[in-house]
């Protein structure tokens, strides 16, 4: 499967990619904890990594119409946090509506087959994710997505009102702190799968 | 691409899960909000529907190491909420831990080759729908996940004490049913899509 002209085309992708990540990680804006596995797959044959983000707690700002397109960070911390700081971010606030969101890993995996790409699937089986598929299927260029589901999502300020008291804040925080910790179990895991799994 | 062999087995397949699809129509077990689309998906070629759900607001009971595994719907609705249901079952919760949670549509879309399964992922991402990907490629048996993103989760009420106050409920309540009408126009979108491109 894969003609030498599709093989040369994924050879150029991957360092490509390649390419971005090291100097992504060169200028520090790489999350920490997803290193060892990024750096793992650079060195495979056949994976590159697209994108990826470890996991984060963040404030999230939207718009009246609550659509994608308009939100933006407010603030977001690659780390567990403070709960002085999140109720001192919520406080400060202006804007239309505030969701507090504990995200879990997210990472685009690129391949050159539909089998290399199925490894990946057995993967992410293994290390317990269970939102993983194959988001692009091309001719020598296959992507899939992986996202891990330990979150929280939900609004806790609009048009002014602080609607989640500081108690329940500080709760969230609390439970967006052990998620987070939690999160990065998964990602252990699925290092060591990637590691067994992806050659 | 695929023998004779795999021909017959997917229209088998196919067979199987519209007799599963039908007889579940009949006991009312399909979610009204579902039924076009998948009567729709049921007389193509092409296409079946091996699971789906609308979307749903939730309170969902967890034990203390809060996995999926343990996790079990304490309530579940297929529609907007009052705010006296959610806080009642909230007040009533005995349990371990307690969220509150809008689920987005989700659906198991299947196929019988790679071609046709992308077709799946192009309806998806002109329905505006991110959280799309094949699951399972094998021959002749292609599955797609389909996930919408109008989400909330939340954790409200640990322990017997209710971490969230009634006016955060409240609050909750009125934007998990704005949620739920916007997943439902995801949903118009999704079929309007499919009806265009799967055959």
């Amino acid at each position: 499967m894969g003609s030498a002209g599709e093989k040369s085309r994924f050879k150029m992708t991957k360092e490509r990619h390649t390419g971005t990540f090291e100097k992504a990680l060169r200028e520090g804006k790489v999350d920490k904890d997803f290193v060892p596995l990024c750096k793992y797959i650079s060195k495979t044959k056949n994976y590159f990594t697209a994108s990826s983000c470890a996991g984060r707690i963040a404030l999230v700002a939207l718009d009246k119409g609550e659509t994608k397109k308009e939100s933006a960070f407010y603030r977001k911390w690659h780390r567990t946090v403070a709960e002085k700081e999140v109720i001192g971010a919520v406080k400060e606030f202006s804007g239309k509506v505030l969701w507090f969101k504990q995200e879990s890993l997210i990472l685009h995996l690129g391949t050159d087959t539909l089998e290399n790409a199925k490894k990946i699937l057995v993967a992410c089986e293994k290390a317990g994710i269970k939102r993983a598929g194959i988001k692009v299927a091309k001719e020598g260029r296959f992507i899939v997505e992986i996202i891990g589901t330990q979150t929280i999502n939900t609004p806790v300020k609009e048009d002014g009102k602080i609607q989640a008291d500081e108690n329940f804040l500080n709760y969230l925080v609390k439970k967006a702190n052990e998620k987070f910790s939690k999160n990065l179990k998964v990602l252990k895991k699925l290092e060591k799968e990637a590691r067994k799994n992806l050659k």
